[in-house]
C-alpha cells in the first residue's frame, strides 16, 4: 500500500483519529451519582462561588482549543473547515501524546475575522488555551493579537510562532558551530507569510540587526510602492535599514543566514555562493525546500535545516507547542508571552549538548523524550517570573509530570 | 465520607472527567507520518473534493457538541458556562457509556441568543450533531427552533425532549395497566419550563385532547391577562380548550394523569384524592418530586413516577438522549424530526413486556442494557423512512454495534 492509501485507510478505518473518554469510571448508580446527578451539583457550586475552582474541578486546566477556519492548511492553502478537520486531530494527538495536553478542533465556518474572534471568545470557559492553526495571513494576526487582549486564556498561533520557535533555537546552535554571534549576523528571510513574519520578529528580539525580508516580489522596504499591506509595512519599519532594494538574489549577497518559509526552488546554488563564509540555510518549504540538503552543501552551506524528517535538523512545531502549553497550562497562565517564547528557544537549544553539536545536529530530533518537559519547566517558570502564572508550581515537578504523561517514544 | 465530600474529591482528583485520545498509535515516525504530515493531506484533499467524506476521514460523525450557557443547570439555576462545566462534562460521559457516541462539552459566555445560535452555526464542520442542555426558557425555544433551520446535522434540546419521551413512553405503560386509553385521558401538567411544555407538545401529538398546563399562577388559558409569555400564548392555543381558570387543585379535579416538572409540595395528598380512579402521577422536581411517592400511593395513586433513582419509575434522559443521537448519527441524519422522537418513546415503551409490566415497573431502568440499542435501532429506520438520513444502514447492524460500543454495567 502506498502512503496516500495507507494514511486513507487508517482515517477511515477508525473514522478519524480523535475520541472522548472518561476519566473516571461509569459502570453502577454509584458511579451515575457521583459523575452526574446528584454528585455533579457540588463541584458546580464550588465553581459558582470561587470561579478559580475551575481549574481544580473540571477538564478545562488541561484543555486546548485547537481553532482553525481551513484557510491555509499544510500546502493545500484554502481547502475550508471541513476539510482542514483531518489536520487538526492530528493536532490534537500531538499535544496529547507528546506532553498530556487535552485537545479539541474547533473548525469554525467562516472567513469573517469578527465572527471568529468572537466564537472563540464565547467558548473560553470551556477551555484552558486556545492553540490558533492554519488561518491564513493576514487574518491570523488580527485574530490573534485581539483575542490575546479579550480573552484570560492563552492564545498561541502554531503556524507562527512554533516555527520561529524551533528555527531560532536551531539558528542559535548553528551560530555557536560558525563562530558567529547573533548581533553581527546578516539574515535575509523568503516568505512573507504567518511563519516568516513570526520568525523575522523572534530574530530582532533575539537581537539581530541586520535583517531583510523578500517577498515574491524582492525585498520588501519602507514605502515600496507595490504589493504591501499592513503587516508588511510593520516589517518594513524594523527590518532593512540600509533600505535594500532588488531581487532575493540581490540581498543575499554577503547575508551569514538564510531563512525560507516560501517555495521549493526559491534558492539556487549560485545564491547560496554569494552568501558569506560558512552559511546557515533554513530551507523550510514543504513538501519540497527552496533547495535540496545535498546541493547547498555542495556550494558551501555549512548547517542546513528543512521541514522535513527524512534531512537532518528538522525544524518540527512538534518541538515546541506541547511543552509550550503544558508549561503555561500548569501554571495556569494567562498568556503566552515573549519571554515565555524566549524560554522555550533556549530550552530547546539546550538539549543539543556541546559534545553532541555538529552540522547535522543543531536541532534536536522531534522525537527527543527531554524535550517537552524541558520546556514545559522553562516556560512555567517563565511564566511565574513575569506574572502571567495564577499559581505557583516548582517547575521540576513540571518536568517530572510531563516526562510522565507523554507518551511519544514510550512502548505499550 | 459524605456524597459530597466524594463528589469533589473526584472531580479534583482528575481534575474534571472528559479527556480527548487518540484512536490510532502515535508512537514513532511512521505513525506520525500517517496521522499527520504528510499523510494528513491526503483525507483532508478528499473531504475538500467530496464534502460528504468528512464522515468517513473525521471524528465529526461521531462527535456531538454538549452546548449550554450555564443559565438553567440541575436544580442550581442561572449558575453560568464555568460552574456549568461539570454537568456538561458528565452529559458527556453518558453519551460514551451508554452508546459510544463521543461528546464534548462547549460552555458559552453569553445569554444573547443570537450570539449562541451564531456560535454554534460556525462551529458545524466539527459535530455530527448538537445536544442542547441545561439553557433556560424561553430562550432554549428560539435557539432550537433557529439552529434546526440553520444547520444541517440533529439538534436537540435535551431538557425538552429527553425528559418528554421518557414520561411519555412511561405513560403509555402505566396507561396499559390502568386499561384507558390515550385519547380519551384528561392530563394537567403542573411547571411550564422547557421540559413542560416539550411534555405536553408530545402528549397532544400522541393523541391526548384534554390536557390543561399549570404555572405557578394556576391554569393557562387564551387570553389569560397576567403571567404570559410567547411560549405559554401558544400552549394556551392548543391546550385547555374548556378555557378552565382557576388554581392547580382546581384544574386538577378527575384528572387521570398529573405531569410535575414544577417544585416540591406542589401536588398534595388531597389533591391526588380528587382526581379520576388510578391517578397516573409523574412527579418529576428535583431532588424533591411534588409528592412523596408513598404519599401518593396512600391516597390511591395508581402508578407513580419520579426522576429519582431511589423511587421506582425513574424518568431518566438517559434512557432517551443516547440512543437517539446513536441512531440519528449512524445514519447521517440532518435533523432529529417528530417521527423519530415517536419511534424512541415506543422503543423505550416495548422494553416492558407484558408479563414485567407493574406500577413499580413502567419505564426502563436507567441501566438496562437493552435500551440504547433499541432506541438507536428504531430511530435510525424511521430517520430514513421520513427522509433525513443521508445514508442507509441496516438497523439490525445499529442495534448491535450499539450493544458492542456501550459500557455501561460491563465489567471490566
Amino acid at each position: 500500500m502506498s502512503l496516500r492509501e495507507e494514511a486513507l485507510h487508517m482515517h477511515k478505518l477508525n473514522r478519524g483519529k480523535l475520541e472522548t473518554v472518561g476519566k473516571v469510571p461509569l459502570k453502577n448508580q454509584k458511579d451515575l451519582s457521583l459523575a452526574y446527578s446528584p454528585g455533579v451539583a457540588d463541584p458546580c457550586k464550588e465553581i459558582y462561588e470561587r470561579p478559580e475552582t475551575v481549574f481544580d474541578y473540571t477538564m478545562k486546566g488541561n484543555m486546548v482549543a485547537v481553532v482553525t477556519n481551513g484557510t491555509a492548511v499544510l500546502g493545500l492553502g484554502n481547502i475550508g473547515p471541513e476539510a482542514s478537520l483531518p489536520v487538526m486531530e492530528g493536532k490534537a494527538l500531538l499535544f496529547k501524546n507528546f506532553a498530556g495536553v487535552d485537545a479539541f478542533p474547533i473548525c469554525l465556518n467562516s472567513k469573517d475575522t469578527e465572527k471568529i474572534i468572537e466564537a472563540v471568545k464565547l467558548m473560553e470557559p470551556t477551555f484552558g488555551g486556545v492553540n490558533l492553526e492554519d488561518i491564513a495571513a493576514p487574518d491570523c494576526f488580527v485574530i490573534e493579537e485581539r483575542l490575546k487582549k479579550e480573552v484570560n486564556i492563552p492564545v498561541f498561533h502554531d503556524d507562527q510562532h512554533g516555527t520561529a520557535i524551533v528555527t531560532v533555537a536551531g539558528l542559535l546552535n548553528a551560530l555557536k558551530l560558525v563562530g558567529k554571534k547573533i548581533t553581527d549576523i546578516k539574515v535575509v528571510a523568503s516568505g512573507a507569510g504567518a511563519a516568516g513574519i513570526a520568525i523575522i520578529k523572534l530574530l530582532v528580539s533575539f537581537g539581530v540587526r541586520d535583517i531583510v525580508m523578500c517577498d515574491s516580489k524582492g525585498a520588501i522596504y519602507e514605502g515600496r510602492p507595490y504589493g504591501m499591506n499592513k503587516v508588511k509595512k510593520e516589517v518594513a519599519k524594523f527590518t532593512n535599514r540600509g533600505h535594500k532594494q532588488g531581487s532575493l538574489a540581490d540581498v543575499l549577497k554577503d547575508a551569514d543566514v538564510f531563512v525560507g518559509v516560501s517555495v521549493a526552488g526559491a534558492l539556487t546554488k549560485e545564491m547560496v555562493q554569494s552568501m558569506n563564509d560558512q552559511p546557515i540555510i533554513f530551507a523550510m518549504a514543504n513538501p519540497t525546500p527552496e533547495i535540496m540538503p545535498n546541493e547547498a552543501k555542495e556550494v558551501g552551506a555549512k548547517v542546513i535545516g528543512t521541514g522535513r524528517s527524512d534531512f537532518p535538523n528538522q525544524v518540527n512545531n512538534v518541538l515546541a507547542f506541547p511543552g509550550i502549553f503544558r508549561g503555561a497550562l500548569d501554571v495556569q497562565a494567562t498568556h503566552i508571552n515573549e519571554e515565555m517564547k524566549h524560554a522555550a528557544v533556549k530550552a530547546i537549544a539546550d538539549l543539543v549538548s556541546k559534545e553532541e553539536l555538529s552540522a547535522d545536529y543543531v536541532i534536536p530530533s522531534p522525537f527527543d523524550p527531554r524535550v517537552a518537559p524541558a520546556v514545559a519547566a522553562s516556560v512555567a517558570k517563565t511564566a511565574m517570573e513575569t506574572g502571567v502564572a495564577r499559581i505557583k508550581v516548582n517547575p521540576s515537578e513540571i518536568h517530572q509530570k510531563t516526562v510522565e504523561l507523554a507518551t511519544i517514544g514510550k512502548g505499550e
